[in-house]
């Protein structure tokens, strides 16, 4: 097994085994999801949310996730999280030897209730209680634990969120104990100029502690926002294989956005991802074995690479 | 009938009547082009490529061009473009009373006998001679000439395109009389960082007579390019309604960025286009009735606007 192990410039952290199958209604076999996640890493990919530790009543698709994470933590480069709602799964998740957590509080109260069940201020205080629960633990047995704030561009069910709202939230999460807090557009709600600002407050409050990006294409905004968040200083940017979790009545109405597509935009920008796009491009393969008949978007899967491409390390050895 | 007449940020120049049109393989009635013009127009639309005097044989979509800019010109508020590969069409356009030519030079050779019959050397030079006849007419009919240059960005037959030959290409096409010189992402093989890089030289390079981008979303890279385009102070972006030219074999796979998606883009960044969003997605309903079973693409048409959506201008008035 080749792994890329150089050095990159830009991280891709793979959440379509996550918040991808937590969005469709078939259930993946676990057997496929093992032999999924093993082609990603093969493919390059460092960062991958294999599942998410909540209700297997709410999301059966979930219910293998202990064993899920227990096989790729096998895997060599890559670092595994997944995601816990609460304090309830976040026990769970460091029993099953999960390396990194990630929790997704809302700053929308409407969404925060109907996501997880609880307001957004107890939500900022059960990532305090997570936070102490890692504390509490020997060291070399902490997890890490990351923060994205859903909904922190706009609510399907409030509107807009307030910007300064959203930056005092990371401010408050940050100062509970976690790692680092990023910023999600859970609904596509965002666009270009005010993921340029957000960004660069984000990091101007949280210096170290600013996370990543995490966006959705569902208004086709998608790379548009990401190009943004490249000029604000973000490295790290969730995707999904396939645009996984879209709508399949709405052919392009995606929901994450595609990992195909975002690594060859930032691989033909010159900058280096890890990642073999052929082999990233063959791993779609095993997701419609998983699931037979869900539909799989992305442009540079349908149209082909460009005629004499070549990836940003080769460019710089040239 | 309402047109907009204020100030804006941004000219979205809507191409679908022509660039959509001759890429399909239906042909719209006249009498359907001539109203979903006028839709586009009342939308706010301020420039729209019409049509394209070519051959009829070739491209007998286009057999009506000279009825349907004698149509679009009584429209208020609209400047009316027609594509012309060489100086017959340009006679042609002129005896129609089109008022602004724009021609398709492409930097890749082969690209350009493929597309125009003649060498890139050629192309400039017809140019020119397009470029004497207007100057050969009273002040008063002289249309503005407008140069898109195909293939800036890479070529699907020859691969990378030369960066500096471009920009050359660029500064012979202002010296031999065109107005304005643009760059054209014929096979959607741009990136934003080439984009950025480009668009920033050939600004340097033209001074005033730079034009604006033409970019197709083959890759799903269309909207993030314009993100860089904005960045390097391109103020004019074309763009078809529908995303319309698209392989309707590969859904999501379309040709020209959309214009519905583009607009929200930009009025939700604060940037104004004069356009309503409202009227500009009602319009979709002409190109279905004048193209029946033709697929149209578009997130927003699918996705709807977010919910509390305000456009630019209602935003600075607010």
């Amino acid at each position: 097994m080749s792994v890329s192990t150089g050095e990159i410039d830009v991280m891709v952290s793979e959440v379509g085994p996550r918040d991808g199958l937590q969005s469709v209604a078939r259930t993946m076999p676990t057997a496929v999801k093992h032999r999924w996640i093993a082609a990603l890493a093969q493919a390059g990919l460092r960062e991958i949310e294999v599942g998410s530790f909540v209700s297997p009543k709410r999301l059966p698709q979930m219910g293998d996730v202990a064993e899920v994470v227990q096989r790729a933590v096998q895997l060599p480069g890559v670092s595994v999280l997944a995601l816990v709602p609460n304090l309830k799964g976040a026990e769970r998740a460091i029993a099953a030897g999960t390396p990194k957590l990630t929790m997704p509080p809302s700053a929308s109260h409407a969404h925060s209730l109907a996501n997880i069940g609880m307001t957004t201020e107890a939500a900022i205080t059960e990532v305090g209680r997570v936070c102490a629960l890692r504390d509490s633990l020997p060291a070399g047995r902490r997890p890490h634990i990351e923060v994205g704030i859903s909904t922190a561009f706009g609510c399907t069910i409030e509107g807009p969120v307030s910007e300064d709202w959203v930056i005092r939230m990371a401010v408050m999460l940050a100062d509970a104990g976690a790692d680092t807090v990023g910023l999600s557009d859970t609904t596509g709600y965002g666009n270009p100029a005010q993921v340029r600002r957000m960004f660069t407050r984000l990091r101007q409050e949280l210096g170290g502690k600013a996370g990543g990006a995490h966006f959705h294409n569902t208004r086709g905004q998608g790379l548009a926002n990401v190009v943004a968040a490249l000029e604000a200083g973000v490295t790290t940017f969730d995707s999904s294989q396939g645009g996984l979790g879209g709508c399949p009545y709405a052919p392009g109405a995606t929901g994450n956005i595609v990992t195909e597509d975002l690594v060859f935009m930032l691989e033909a920008m010159g900058l280096r991802t890890g990642i073999d796009m052929a082999r990233l491009l063959a791993a779609r393969a095993l997701v419609a074995e998983g699931l037979p008949g869900e539909p799989l978007y992305g442009h540079v899967a349908e149209a082909g690479l460009p005629r004499g491409f070549a990836p940003a390390a080769a460019r710089m050895a040239a």
